[in-house]
């Protein structure tokens, strides 16, 4: 069974399509931990592995995942094959990796046809911050503990700003 | 109180910039009409009414609201402004109704800094639609039933494809 | 097994994402007909059935398939889905049937990353003409019979321009 | 009350959106300090701190302040936000940070929906500096001090071009 | 003197670089008539008639007028020919008239170098009326009567906006 | 006659419109030496030496060419060039030297008209490798031993996610 | 000898991609028509008849033609094509024929490698127009009376704005 | 008079727009200086200096110019402030000097409304070397020496990609 290679006990999955976006991706597991959300990481490209990522896609729902996140540069199709797969919500984090600066990458990954959506998010690392944030706001609809970390987490960056303010004032 | 002039009882919370782009948001309403969400669609402006689309975002999660969707055009900070007001999940629809066509508020709406995420669609009538789907996967997590219909819903839209596919080939 | 869906008999295979692109790629069929390349079209989403597309790529050689030509809008990955399950030359034409005109499907169906190569054409209706060249010059280099034909094709080309030039100074 | 944190006494109000774009926007704040202009300079974020940006712009009027510059990267609401609260004219300065290079950032501040006006200026540090500039030219409208200082800036800017070409004749 | 051909009385100047725009720039007219704004509208190309916008400009402050508002498409050197030649505000309105919908004009109007402020408001009609907008927001800055005709504008855009929706929920 | 310069023995022409792309198409060289398939490689400019240009690709089939591979940067004609010229398929590799980062090379190299079709790939590095993946497919649909072996290629990049997926898992 | 098609007797000849550009390029010809030019309109593709395109080009001189003008769309060649085969000064007209309204045929047109210039006007029947002043103005170098001509036209243009200025004041 | 600051006998004028562009227009100058044309180079900015441009482009013809070649960044108006000032033909260079890398001051020089052409080449240095060459070509027509100049440059530059072929053959 290919499923048995993804690891059990994971609430979110976050798949990357080329190990080069690794360090891009990081952020959104970053966020993950901070709110204590377990999630598994792993590489499946949607064109070099295309049966990895299915599998990881239609599989994941009975591995007990409720979120994936999936980030990729150029043409970036993994988030759609994602969503192809599950009607698990897909949150798609295209990465400016080509030459063209993610204008190929967000395109790829946010103009899905009608009837497969996937939840895009900003280009690069702000988008892999957010995509982790978004998961957290899924899952919290349904934990109050996580809704209260949620509310303590926006607080804090508004006061993130008060400071940073009060910092330039003097 | 600006809140009790939102209607009570939806789950998905449906704003509209402009009462000119309720025709492409009505694709979102079918949708969540055609799997049984309640809903409510409004039209409060980013920009010319702020506090009704401020309060209408601080005050959903309290109204029963579990999922935003927010279509606009142009500059469209709508869906921003409500992801800045609540931490409910925020589905973002930009409206191609400009003379750009649509890329000020695909880029208007996606881009958002890290911290707010908006789950962005495509743009017009399929990403309207498709917002409507993200709803339901959403909901769908801790409702059975749901997850029920979204796999029929599957099912059902790759049978189509091969009856046009058998069509086609007659 | 799902492959005896599709025609035996095919040297050059069009797959279409949706029949709304039908008009356009109806231009590939009109040069595979007018060179007597034996073909068959069918409709498969990379998104609403990607078994079926997946089948439709790995069953194409061993059904007698050459090249595969695949029309696509949005953020058309079709291609893509195409040249990932197949080591035969994949074309791909990129439709304009979004509010961005084509610059989405260009860029999904061209920005492939290394490994996975799809030969794309040009946007909408002269991209699915030229398709349909592409593949006869492809089979033609072990067809010395179309190598002829294509060569008449592009004297003829070449007159045409003539005539009408011909036609102007008049 | 929230206006307390703000300073008394400015006439132009500064607001960045983010502490990393403060060195963009110090052009603006030379250019103020050059004409003598008093003003004040904060950061308020349109996504994480919206309470705030919306005090500062409707509390802008009572502080004394006459002109609003704004300065944001990525989806930029900030200076939409500012427009939506006050009815002082607002300058959006659109900051070049996220990796589209200020496509997303231009578009999101000067394609405001009709009735919601920002006076935009150039993305990056040629655009604050304008935005200082602007500020002054509005502010000279009723101050003949200020409007003699502006034409003699505009002749110093003829006169340093003159000399810049007279030292590369030599 | 050229400066003869311009009417006398006017407080806002607006210049369209083609007889052909005339349709957009009336929505600025349309706006200042609802002010009672006394102004001036005229035709004035930067490349055809170079001397006359020259003048115009240049003739402006000592006419009366105290805010320039200057539309023109492709690429649109108007604003930035005005504001060459005066030290008023001027303002810009990108017009989407040549084939590549206004992208040139919005960027010829917008990324004025530093030293030369043009006010560029949104692409086409509505940037023309915020253009109108907007130059009475900076007249209200002198005025304390139009800064209450402005507060009730904006006010009276809120209450259409809840008045729509009132509709949208019958 | 012009074309004695040409190396005979080759089934792949690479043509390079100047020597200093040629970081860029040596991508193409390696893969096409990795599968053992006989290639040249010389430079020819569509502008600075048409007829260099004219008579590589006439002459490319009586010299044994089967495919050609034609990498340029800014307004991008060589791939058309040669395309013009041969009945041959013809790959165009865009190549991103130009201060737009590849838009230029890219649609000069894609949007062809009808009747001359050029097999794009992707810009820059990926896009020469994949030139040469899509020139072995091409050339493997009349030799079984290179199909075994692309096939060999196409399972050792899926093994290659999988190992990296491990690694990362550990 | 292909040359001998031909007209002998023309000064400025316009070459013409497509007859489908033809209503295009008439611009051009009529203003030769208004300042006397003798002029040749013919058809030549770059692409389906790229002898006839560079036989034009590179007999020009001898035939007595000062200046080339080429209009094309798509991966718009034809210019540099014209400019590659000749060292007679090219002007190049990109046209709108693509879904992409320009953006290919005016980036394949204007971003020409060092050693080999088009001078590139405006797209579609603008830069049309343009493109037989600018030949009038190359002429009118060595012509006396083009000269007073010129002047005469561009004294003509300023009148007509003035005369729709007035126009449009009463 | 104004006009007395310009060399005397030059036959080209170069003006930039800032004297950070220099190392860019230095390329136009060394192609005029190999063909041993006598030229002018200063510095005028259609925004900072208008009354210089003006000046620099009405003086051109009596002072014996032939041809005017303008560069400038951002958004670029010298050239069509040059072209709307006199008769001359002029030559617009954009230079990449914004964040938005060319894009604004490429539409700002080649949109030109009808009536007022501007020769414009591609951005930045490959650009700058191509003014040069027009400019050359346009001065040929009337003088046979530079004529044969050209061609030999033309020969040599073909040369130059043969030598690199071998080179690279070896």
């Amino acid at each position: 069974m290919v499923s048995s290679e993804f690891i059990e006990g994971a609430t979110v999955g976050i798949v990357i399509g080329s190990d080069s976006d690794l360090g891009v991706m990081e952020e959104a597991a970053t966020i993950l931990k901070k709110f204590g959300i377990p999630f598994e990481m792993t590489i499946a490209s949607a064109h070099r592995s295309p049966e990895r990522a299915a599998t990881f896609a239609s599989s994941a729902r009975n591995r007990g995942i409720k979120v994936i996140i999936a980030g990729a540069g150029h043409a970036a199709h993994l988030a759609g094959v994602m969503a192809a797969h599950t009607s698990l919500p897909v949150i798609g984090v295209p990465i400016d990796s080509s030459c063209l600066q993610g204008l190929d990458s967000l395109l790829s990954t946010v103009q899905m046809p009608p009837g497969i959506p996937v939840a895009t998010v900003a280009l690069g690392k702000p988008g892999a911050r957010n995509a982790g944030i978004l998961a957290v706001q899924i899952l919290a609809l349904s934990d109050p503990e996580l809704e209260k970390k949620l509310k303590a987490f926006k607080t804090e960056m508004a006061e993130q700003v008060e400071q940073k303010a009060k910092k330039l004032q003097q």
